[in-house]
């Protein structure tokens, strides 16, 4: 199968169109042949040495596509059935012809969006859905602190939180990332991270109190920080974390609880990664009834993913970049 | 009336008997006659400095008494009820013949108790019911570390973990508390942490996994280390806390969650106070059926609390230290 490789670590042109041989699905996994994938900052993580991996390695962790053939184990697939979901982030992602899936793990795609559309959720979906949900557990009436909201993860968290009936601040920078996050996903409040204070301003949006519940997509500083503007008994959970920063001595007296999120966790250790399939389906049933939104701001070909890689590392994308694998 | 106060930090002698004004109960209080109160560690830190307070200040964070005045918003109360509860602990505490209890943090003392016994339960047992059940979630099945299962907290946190079907792994350092553990407490396995690497041995009974909770009640080297044996997606519960030590940046990949235990915030924040009562009053309802113990180690009278200071510093007790106000 033609599949993209990365063979040594380093810059975007590490990543070299090839063949592979077609893997074979082991007892509880789906062979599919991928329409779509979509690019996502673990890829240029993973290809710059960030995130230790055996190489040759095939990125792309997301995709969308059509079941050719099942383990023995699988329950519930037939070939031929339009699925969605996410490789093991330690194996060999879809970047490729062919790719596999924990059956339990994946959905039936939804059946109002083209695979392109598709392949850009379920890493991000599954993500927000489980920081919000199964890490803080948000609740109705809530105001939350979401992180560069026009982002591939921040922009469905968004959204998930004001399904729960929660209030949104949300950060972002450049004139197009700030309008969307006003004017697309409707955020409650957006502020400007670059000309302004986010905790004097998170501080001054909650009558002083800070927020109950915060989720860090950027890492860094925005982590640290972040706890400056977190409410009493408040929770804060990172898809990037680290050390907790300045304020750790404090977190004590304020009741604090700090979540790491790793999404990969469920399917790569065999923790209930049916629970990534009835996540997806909940997923595909909120998109086909409307009231959940992926946007797909570019798309790029197998043949031309070195450029994706730049345009992401750049940090400018607004939600998704999407892969075509095959024609629809 | 006759209380200790302390109007210096420093060395037990700084707790003085003296006179203070009866208090006046707050809208939502409940005046108490005390009967009894304990020791707890948190006393000691206060006196030392480590916890800021204003001076003067009555310590005690514990009581059981009769019911002798009601604020214009209390419900549910009367003046003769027996109760037991924690004073805020930002105020004046029980070691005084009065002292002032949130009304609706509070709950009806044990039947089966005197007021010394049941003196000794709510600090702990909201302490840990809050740490296990609230923050953790445990789960009937699950194997949980709890640090000094001998102590205040830590043998009412292995009664509570065995009631919710849980196995308890505990620590212990003198051959009293490592005999408390496993005869009394009938903790699953004990670790006598002065002669055997704790990591270790809590790694060799989980098949290298580790375990999916712990519950630090110790700090220091015991609250970093125990990451190294907790399990991938694990909770870890901690009352003292700080920085997380060396192995932070290995918490994203382990999908990790640290909760700072804070036993104080629901009262002194006023955050859903009435769940104090509720949980003692449940706390109360399993000590009745003689499903739950509080091992009270040794009396006290008020005019000899310095004494008790230099007890429990010691590190020495084994479950509580109980202190005779007034004559049951």
């Amino acid at each position: 199968m033609r599949a993209v490789v990365i063979r040594q670590l380093g810059d975007p042109n590490v990543m070299q169109l090839g063949e592979l041989p077609t893997p074979i699905p082991g007892d509880h996994e789906l062979l599919v042949a991928v329409y779509a994938t979509s690019v996502n900052p673990v890829d240029t993580k993973i290809r710059q040495g960030r995130r230790p991996r055996e190489l040759p390695l095939v990125l792309g962790y997301d995709l969308s596509g059509v079941v050719v053939g099942c383990g023995s184990q699988v329950r519930g697939w037939q070939v031929g059935d339009e699925v969605f979901g996410c490789p093991n982030v330690f194996r060999h992602g879809a970047n490729a012809e062919f790719a596999l899936l924990d059956a339990r793990a994946a959905a039936r795609k939804p059946r109002t969006l083209d695979h392109l559309h598709a392949a850009c959720l379920p890493l991000v979906s599954l993500t927000a859905y489980e920081a919000l949900h199964e890490r803080v557990r948000i609740r109705p009436g809530q105001t939350l602190l979401i992180h560069a909201g026009a982002g591939g993860v921040g922009h469905i968290a968004v959204q998930l939180a004001h399904l729960q009936g929660c209030r949104v601040i949300t950060t972002a920078s450049r004139p197009e990332t700030i309008a969307f996050c006003r004017d697309v996903l409707k955020a409650d409040a957006v502020i400007d991270y670059r000309n302004t204070d986010f905790v004097a301003r998170v501080k001054e949006l909650t009558a002083g109190r800070g927020v109950p519940a915060i989720f860090d997509t950027v890492g860094g500083e925005t982590f640290t920080r972040s706890f400056d503007c977190l409410a009493l008994s408040g929770h804060l959970v990172s898809i990037l974390g680290g050390d907790l920063g300045p304020t750790a001595a404090s977190f004590l007296y304020r009741n604090i609880t700090v979540h790491y999120e790793f999404v990969g966790a469920r399917v790569a250790y065999d923790q209930q990664p049916e629970r990534h399939g009835e996540i997806l389906t909940g997923i595909a049933q909120l998109v086909d009834a409307g009231l959940l939104q992926v946007h797909v701001s570019s798309e790029w070909a197998l043949d031309n993913l070195a450029a994706a890689h730049r345009e992401i590392e750049q940090g400018r994308t607004i939600g998704k970049m999407a892969v075509r694998v095959r024609a629809d």
